[in-house]
């Protein structure tokens, strides 16, 4: 168990708040898109951008000439959310109103991974993390490919996840009132897969796309 | 049209970059969960919250005790970020793999809303983004709770969206190649609504759940 420090405490309603790391992988791995803040120039930058994570580490991959790519790659601060929205939360009162998520918020800096066989696994950790085997499927990543490819690493030291679950919670005496409570949950649904227009005859679905979930 | 200064111009795959507010609007009008950076003492910290829109401007509210809430009324800079994943784009080569979304990065600073009846209306502007109807059907909120929450108002000045959508985009002579390529399309999907364990008897569905879409 790590130390809670003030950094990662989580402030607002801290029942809420989750710091043990298989909670914090659970959530990382039922998504792939995350939101990154950096300090460019002095203002705050926010940039979504895709991620994998294997074992502690999360691993971001864009061009050589991306801006938050350069910028991170020199081990300033950075902070990283993910956040799944998995319904609303409809109270008797208007104050009570919520949302049901889980959210994970993670401080820390990101290191430069230039050795080329490193880059290429942590690439195959991106894919993996995004649709397991397509890796495998897919042309290979070439030596011009590789060279317009910057790979960070980020290890997961200071992170905390908040968690919000169930039904409304009313003031008591809102229990009586003629008003409607209750939940509208979400799902991510995936639809069938559309092939490309120009796919050659004969192509089937590959296994990767079939057991895509 | 606003001017497109440095710090909004999309940097990546700028023919991405959209910058009428039109298609920014229909983007925000989509999500209601951003998330939002903003330094405090010295490091980027990120935090995702709800947010409602009503014509140029973003409305946030949250906890009077709540860091984020107290950093940004000081009117600190901002960036503020809505990302939509619509799908995963399979290339025939790793390197061409991407994702469809929608994006909008803002950047600003948060003006307090102190007035007792703008802080009401910027209440009820988030509640119709989230759920239109259900403000009217909520139990409204008391002295006690307004005072407890804070609003914040974030006007829409600079800010770009970033959009891709379609089929994957290959190399040339790997169009050749004997590998699947196409799209895995998502959707968020609402559920039948769950009532309270504890909902009185006799209530109905109410037309904001009914409506909901």
């Amino acid at each position: 168990m790590q130390k809670i420090d003030d950094k990662i405490r989580v402030k607002r309603v801290p029942k809420r708040g989750i710091y043990d790391k298989k909670s914090i992988y659970q959530i990382l791995d039922k998504e792939f898109m995350c939101t990154i803040a950096f300090i460019h120039a002095g203002i705050p930058v926010i940039i979504p951008t895709l991620y994998g994570r294997h074992e502690n580490d999360l691993y971001l991959h864009g061009s050589t000439a991306s801006r938050m790519m350069k910028t991170l790659k020199e081990g300033i601060e950075l902070s990283l959310n993910v956040t799944i929205v998995n319904g609303l939360v409809l109270a008797r009162s208007a104050f009570h109103h919520s949302a049901n998520y889980e959210s994970v918020v993670l401080f820390g800096k990101a290191i430069w991974i230039e050795d080329q066989e490193e880059k290429i696994q942590a690439l195959k950790y991106v894919s993996d993390h995004i649709i397991k085997g397509r890796w495998e499927e897919a042309r290979q990543p070439n030596d011009k490919e590789l060279k317009a490819t910057m790979l960070l690493k980020i290890p997961i030291e200071e992170a905390s996840a908040k968690v919000r679950t169930g039904g409304p919670s009313d003031d008591k005496a809102d229990y009586d009132l003629d008003i409607w409570a209750g939940l509208i949950p979400f799902k991510r649904t995936i639809e069938a897969p559309i092939p490309d227009e120009v796919l050659r005859a004969g192509i089937e679905v590959p296994d990767s796309v079939k057991n895509y979930s």
